[in-house]
């Protein structure tokens, strides 16, 4: 089958062809994306022996065990998903030249500020190659070239699926990149590519994220790291607690949006904490905690003064006790990764400066913090969720992968 | 006076209170920011004499000549426009709170995405004082705390003009400070303090840009560089034309919307470029060019390789002649800094191609570059002209000095 990406091209050379598709996608419609898409979702399903046989490959030489391993694994059911995660893609509107804003100056000028592609697009990732192919078909909608650098781990399986995105008609060449993952040579020029890529996305841990933030000269759209918190004030509903701080931390303790740490209103702690940390120990999870909780609750594990800032990512929870909302509010914005956070209150007027005053993404009154997700806002789709304040902030999708420009029209005006 | 602001405070410190400060800057009302304004604007005028008493030492001292000294100096009708600006500030609606989007999902919960302040904005900035005034009074406005490192040479000017904002009453401790100027160290602190502060906007020379945007580990907005072109397509009204690259390249040479690359169609070439070498000659450009602009002009200049990439900010003038709209487009999103290039044109089909294919923050039709300012967008303030795709592009203020945040309302609900 002939491929248009081979490993003899340089990370360089693809950054450079990558570019150029950039200008090529520009002229694509909204309609010839999207019949691109869908026949991108059939190659995918047409070629799911050639993927599985790649991802067999990856998975006996990875070495990898456990949930490690699963992340990698590819089976039927996981490449209908891969292939039903692109026709969605097909359904979301298309943002690419929206009119933003349309205005006429008094001197004749028509000004129009539009959305465009942002133009090249990085994305770091690790194990899970489902990421190639969600990541490069929201790419396509909104009119980016993208430069994957996956997991070497996933070698095998990203380079077949990224060649079947590739390969579909249509496609420019070069739009639809993979960049060499057996050293890290390809990553290092990637995040100094200023100039021919316009954002860098990284995708994966705290180490990999750090990495990408700390020597990127490409803008950065850092994602991902949630310590969050859960803070019971003296009026909250006591089993409505138990049944967010147990689904919070227990449905899926190993994604940025679980809650890490519990704060507990003093005027309620000698209630509230040894029922809820009864019912976390039930669902398996480690509970450690300041000296006001362990008064309590002597069960409970000491927390060291590294328990506040650090995500866990498994069932292992912090407890404090506090005096009040702002003291609540003051340690998650001292401690809080800046992710997602939720007040648990029957009192508004606690709810609405808590929602105002903690300084995080997403700010929750009386629910859980795993609804941070593009999916759970609504979105249909989820690049990321974003922690830093510029450019977007939370989960994003299509909207926060172009940029603008402004369009200016008049008929001989000088200053 | 007792003053907010002393040099004793470290660098660090001075970071730490500016996060502070942006905490309490969220509790104030637009009707209390207002108000502080207007008495920033009023104090400006009052502390006029010892305002000019610090920028006669700074001028003194300064070793400055020509336009650099000119820059520096303040006199009391400069007062009297910084004044002016910071009431101006105040009629401009404030963006913090506003609501972009809010909706209900399927399980009930409310989501609402609401404009906040970045929180800590540092500004890194050259001689002109007035940019201490304006950058405070837009930061102010927005909610942010700021964090001012301007340029040796205007350091008591600037002194002494933060100490009269930080000390009108109302403005947080912290929110308004200065750092050290009398050496690199306190730039290179400001820069890599992630965490600290939210976004870094340095406004000067490319030197300073290039610096700010390969060293900062804080987001950076990259303001400012404008190797901007106009193309002169074949349908080109001359006279229209004569206006406009006259305007653009001479009303004010050394600011990044002038005009510093002539392209021209090779069909109109022969009559043209002799027309407009004689005009620019005449307003004291001096005009560099390719081979076939110099056949046909032989009074041009032979142009190098470094000329096509480089801002002359002064009299000099580049011509190249281009087959068509195809190629100027070309030549423009590979040499252009993505600032502000123009066509001209009766073609309308050229005209949307290059509004559409000209990567740049604004791309015009039949107008000079000179527009490219917010205040001409009718913002009626500007921050600077970004010439990044992430967060903002082209002239920016109010709006783009906030990020967002997603508030979340929920009756209990899990996943």
């Amino acid at each position: 089958m002939a491929t248009t990406i081979s490993p003899a091209i340089s990370t360089h050379d693809k950054l450079l062809r990558a570019r150029e598709a950039s200008a090529e996608l520009l002229l694509l419609s909204t309609a010839q994306k999207n019949a691109i898409l869908l026949t991108m979702a059939d190659a995918i399903e047409a070629n799911a022996a050639s993927i599985l046989e790649a991802n067999r490959t990856d998975l006996q030489e990875s070495g990898l065990e456990g949930a490690m391993l699963d992340r990698l694994l590819l089976n039927p059911a996981r490449i209908k998903e891969m292939a039903k995660g692109v026709r969605d893609v097909v359904h979301l509107s298309d943002p690419v030249f929206e009119v933003l804003a349309e205005w006429i100056r008094p001197n004749g000028l028509q000004i129009r500020k539009i959305r465009v592609p942002l133009g090249v697009v990085g994305i770091i990732y690790e194990s899970r190659p489902n990421v190639t192919v969600d990541t490069a078909a929201l790419a396509f909608k909104t009119g980016n070239a993208i430069v994957l650098r996956g997991g070497k781990e996933a070698a095998r399986s990203n380079q077949r699926l990224a060649e079947i995105l590739s390969n579909v008609v249509g496609v420019p060449e070069g739009a639809i990149a993979l960049l060499d993952s057996s050293t890290r040579d390809s990553v290092g020029e990637l995040i100094k590519a200023r100039g021919l890529v316009d954002v860098i996305i990284p995708r994966g841990g705290q180490g990999l994220i750090s990495f990408v933030v700390e020597n990127s000269l490409v803008p950065v759209i850092e994602t991902g790291a949630g310590n969050c918190h859960i803070f019971v004030d003296e009026s909250a509903d006591f089993e409505m607690a138990d049944a967010i701080v147990i689904n919070a931390k227990t449905q899926r303790p190993s994604v940025c949006n679980a809650a890490e740490k519990l704060l507990v209103h003093e005027s309620i702690a000698a209630k509230y904490v040894p029922r809820i940390v009864k019912k976390l120990v039930e669902h398996g999870v480690e509970v450690r905690g300041d000296e006001a909780s362990r008064r309590i609750a002597p069960s409970i594990v000491p927390a060291g003064p590294q328990d506040w800032p650090e995500e866990y990512l498994r069932l292992c929870m912090a407890v404090k006790v506090v005096k009040d909302t702002d003291e609540a509010i003051a340690h998650i914005n001292r401690y809080s990764t800046k992710h997602s956070d939720s007040i648990l209150t029957r009192d508004e007027a606690n709810a609405r400066r808590f929602l105002r005053l903690v300084d995080s993404a997403v700010v929750y009154w009386n629910t859980s913090t795993r609804f941070t997700d593009g999916g759970e806002f609504g979105f249909g789709a989820e690049m990321g969720v974003s922690t830093q304040k510029l450019h977007c902030r939370g989960p994003f999708a299509l909207a926060e992968l172009t940029s603008t420009k402004y369009e200016v029209v008049g008929t001989g005006q000088v200053r």
